[in-house]
């Protein structure tokens, strides 16, 4: 997969796109990630990337150039699939669901904007996709791109290794985790529930299921309607609301 | 502010905390980022700092040890009001609510787990947060506690500088903002709207209005029942469902 981010910050991925899985996806030739500044691609002396809105108020608009400019550089095929995507807090809301989707794609195109808006016919002509990963403002779009590539990249084939493909993850099951212990078995006074001692595989399997639903019923209960839920675990739950 | 983050990958953070905004602020000594590498606090000679699952199961989970001691160790007045958040997919939603309550604190400590899942002894005994940015995985908790950490610092007084605070964001008036435009007037043939050329600043704000109603009502309709409406506002919704 070929990746590319526009930004007018492009020492802020460094660190992130330098280190862990998404280093190890690059030396594995699984993904290839490209900064661009688009301050580069301009189309005047002055290197303006911004302007005054038109019809008035406060704040600066990114104009429609030197983005346009910057995707018609990158040496695309044009023909292969590939989205483009503007950061922002209007865009849908990111989710795994969405990783999914974007991780069959064959190029991805990051547009981050910073403080200013977009002129809006970056939106209506230029991008594909807005998304947003969450309810809350960022300085820029760069922590959201690199948080939307790191969810999409861990997702490609023969990029995770054994270790890390072990990890149960919460929205696997559509149930939250269950508690998890590890040594020493007495910490600060604080010790191991006698069950995961045990050895009962049993035991441990239906203590871990209860806990499940009992998180889940208690953090986020809306996720129980999308579950496949047993006899047992109905009754479970019945009684868990019982308690409380 | 101080705000320590406890990560194994502590070379994530240099990017994204030494640039715009977070670089800023610590310049201008309204935040002081602090990122402890807390393998060097495992308590064993090997500086491991996860191990097995008690009960048996696939992955690793994080020992409580290394990050007990790596939060003894900062040199914080441990009466002053502070929150230790531990980034997880179970941990409660963050939102920009949440942001304004954590910008209030003196102290903020970011635990960053990474693959693995955390001994359950730390969310029950040291943690007082658990916080996540969204429903989809991760590598780890360190994208998340940069994104959290940029949108905190940036409601800190003084951080932000007049061209950023001018900034309308998407929360401020309960809606979702109206497209902007800026030059030039035409652009590879699509064309500013009129009525932003006209000077007519009752119809540019009418306008512009309309819009924020209509963008909102098509991407984020639940939005509409927390925002203050007016009798025209409503005849305005109105208009458009009746056009859908």
């Amino acid at each position: 997969m070929n990746i590319h981010i526009l930004s007018l910050f492009p020492e802020m991925f460094t660190g992130v796109f330098g280190s862990s899985i998404l280093k190890k996806a690059q030396e594995k030739n699984e993904v290839a990630l490209n900064v661009v500044n688009f301050r580069d691609f301009s189309g005047n002396k002055h290197h303006k990337v911004d302007d005054y809105p038109y019809g008035g108020g406060a704040g600066m608009v990114l104009k429609p150039e030197p983005l346009f400019n910057a995707i018609d550089s990158l040496t695309t095929n044009k023909e292969q699939k590939r989205r483009i995507i503007l950061l922002c807090p209007q865009g849908e809301r990111f989710t795994q669901q969405k990783a999914e989707e974007l991780a069959k794609e064959e190029e991805l195109i990051f547009i981050c904007g910073h403080y200013e808006g977009y002129d809006e016919r970056i939106r209506e002509h230029l991008v594909t996709d807005e998304l947003s990963i969450g309810d809350f403002v960022l300085t820029g779009g760069e922590l959201a791109a690199m948080t939307i590539v790191d969810s999409v990249v861990r997702l490609l084939p023969n990029v995770l290794g054994n270790a890390e493909s072990h990890e149960k993850d919460s929205f696997s099951t559509g149930l939250l985790e269950h508690p998890q212990y590890t040594r020493p078995v007495e910490y600060r006074g604080h010790k191991v529930p006698d069950v995961l001692l045990s050895g009962n595989h049993a035991e441990i399997e239906k203590w871990r299921r209860e806990q499940s639903l009992q998180r889940t019923l208690n953090r986020r209960p809306e996720l129980l309607d999308q579950v496949d839920l047993s006899d047992l675990d109905m009754k479970v739950i019945k009684s868990l609301k019982e308690q409380q």
